[in-house]
């Protein structure tokens, strides 16, 4: 039985760009859970998932439902799911070789992505955001634009920073993930709890992963941040290159 | 050989209030390592550490050398040394047993640590502050209002929001630690790692620890925190009580 990934296409390379999508495929590879991947393009994701039975995963600030992906079906349990954490714990107590919460750190992983997301990547977007619009489709770049500029409140040419703005906000990018580098200094390993792989390992190269996508691995944005604190970061995404096929 | 743990006296029932000195104290407890307090008063902090040669922990906003406690001296080797988080990664080392960062995750628990202290507690000074001026002794009691009044901004009298806004920030720190008990929730026990007591639930045990000392056990804000979420504060600290012993 194949498991079905909902994906958001691009003109990129992989194809495969969203942080949240790039979580599960890493975890269904890592898991060596079969899959395949249906792309979706953004204006189409409602009525996609509105077909297939999938629940939204929120509400939008106007109180309707908001459908999002990732989100898989999985036929060997009749299960349709979306938001990346749900399916996350979904696919750990479903399928839990090769752990991604392992000696019962659920709790603790989640509150690190929860805290983590709201903390120490603020000056991320700016930078991404546009650089992302770049890879969309033509089917879906209107939406794109309309939706980023509405949560944003700037037009998209004007939301990377330039100038000396510019270096000091990459700047202050490299000294967000500076904190993140210091927590992963304190284990003796690649990874987050050492040698294995986890949770906020993955959350974290899904970020990664989404610059090396829509700047390009021959970018000099990629060229920065791989070399990093000690090349910490390109070593990261290097380390689980084999868990980030596309199929 | 007896551990000194350097902390600051208070005219509460127990003297202990500090929720960094209290991360420390129930950590000693939990090890069952030999310890005794040496109680300093705060304005006695700074000449004490030199004459003892206790480092400082951090440098002031001015760039002079700020001394704290909790710090420690350990006679079995030798080591003088401040800041709870240094002191808990010293004791871990030393001290092995009942690890409290267990299966290595060391740097998943101190990002856990540095997230939840700039995010998850931002209602919590304005109310806790200002009821710890009132169990200082006298000793300590304007060098507490000079400092917590320069840092805050404001009067101690005027910290504590009072009326609807009283009623609606206590409703924000009720609301905060919701939050945490979403994490707690995802695990099978009454600590973030299930079973097994870490360093997460010491900080967050200390945190509660400091309300019910200085707000008093039969207190109000004592029956509400402990009240809330199921019980789910009350318990921990309950659970927590036998590593709570004060020498």
């Amino acid at each position: 039985m194949t498991i079905t990934l909902y994906d958001i296409p691009s003109r990129s390379e992989v194809n495969a760009w969203s942080p949240a999508t790039w979580r599960i495929r890493y975890i269904l590879n890592l898991k060596g859970i079969a899959h395949k991947t249906e792309w979706v393009e953004f204006p189409d994701i409602e009525k996609r998932h509105k077909e297939l039975g999938i629940p939204h995963s929120s509400l939008k600030p106007d109180g309707t439902p908001n459908y999002t992906v990732p989100a898989i079906h999985d036929p060997s349990t009749g299960v349709y799911l979306s938001e990346s954490t749900d399916i996350a714990e979904y696919l750990e107590k479903t399928y839990p070789n090769t752990p991604i919460f392992p000696h019962e750190t659920l709790g603790l992983q989640w509150s690190f992505v929860d805290l983590f997301r709201s903390t120490a990547l603020s000056a991320l977007w700016q930078f991404v955001v546009p650089a992302t619009y770049q890879q969309m489709n033509r089917a879906s770049d209107a939406y794109f634009r309309l939706t980023r500029e509405k949560m944003f409140g700037k037009k998209l040419e004007e939301l990377a920073p330039k100038g000396d703005l510019g270096v000091s906000e990459w700047a202050r990018f490299k000294n967000d993930l500076g904190k993140v580098d210091v927590w992963y200094s304190k284990t003796n390993g690649p990874y987050l709890l050492g040698d294995t792989i986890s949770w906020a390992d993955i959350v974290i190269a899904a970020y990664l992963t989404w610059f090396k996508v829509v700047f390009g691995k021959d970018s000099q944005e990629w060229k920065d941040i791989s070399s990093w604190h000690g090349g910490r970061w390109g070593r990261l995404v290097d380390n689980l290159r084999k868990y980030a096929t596309v199929v």
